[in-house]
């Protein structure tokens, strides 16, 4: 039977639920790739995926030319790994930044959520993929 | 002081040591990045990494087409994150199998080390970054 697109968000949000940092792989204009920690969503994932980013950051310019990423979680204590590719875009959206702030990102933004180069990575996820052992399950988005 | 390259891959060994499960990720033809938990090495890293891996499996064909990869270590224990930026090959080599195959390898190649399939990837190390923290530093490999 096929699974329709919330059956599928309420899967992924099951599989990331509780994992506190992602790691975002990002492709450099010479092909090389570059990850980096990210600190996850309090919320529950709605279709995208968001991370606070600064503006300014080099993954910013790294994902403006090239806006394919990767996004990966890792839960070694119960052996589950979640690879999610998908397309990110920067938003600046002050009420979007209001909603999703909570006050636990202070250890990786400082200056908190009224800093003005706080913005947002919109990460629109086409396919996930995840392991529970050596097999994996895909979850296609439409 | 400029480190030498024995000194960075010491850096290196002590930081994705006792981590055992890494994520590969791969640059698929159109764009998307891809990413799926691997093995780690029982020996220490001695200027590549090195993963088993099925020789007819999707990502080694992704990896013949675009090189570039990157491999992420997360420890969230210890809140340790690395990225490590780097170029793989597939390598069969029945005596370098046989050097770096544990038995512990056979949840995931439950065929064992004789597998006519059974292969690896070598990754020559460009570039490491890694956060113990909310910044990072960068290890350049020569």
């Amino acid at each position: 039977m096929a699974q329709t697109n919330d059956d599928n968000i309420a899967r992924l949000i099951k599989l990331i639920k509780g994992i506190e940092v992602a790691m975002l792989t990002t492709c450099e204009s010479d092909g090389t790739l570059h990850s980096r920690p990210m600190a996850t969503q309090k919320t529950d994932f709605d279709g995208y995926l968001w991370f606070f980013t600064r503006a300014g950051s080099h993954k910013v310019e790294e994902i403006e030319r090239e806006h394919h990423v990767n996004v990966s979680y890792a839960d070694p204590s119960n052996q589950r790994y979640v690879s999610v590719s998908g397309l990110a875009r920067l938003v600046r959206d002050r009420s979007r930044i209001d909603e999703l702030w909570d006050p636990g990102y202070t250890t990786w933004f400082p200056e908190g959520k009224d800093d003005a180069d706080l913005a947002l990575l919109r990460i629109t996820v086409q396919r996930a993929e995840y392991w529970e052992g050596p097999s994996s399950k895909v979850i296609n988005f439409g």
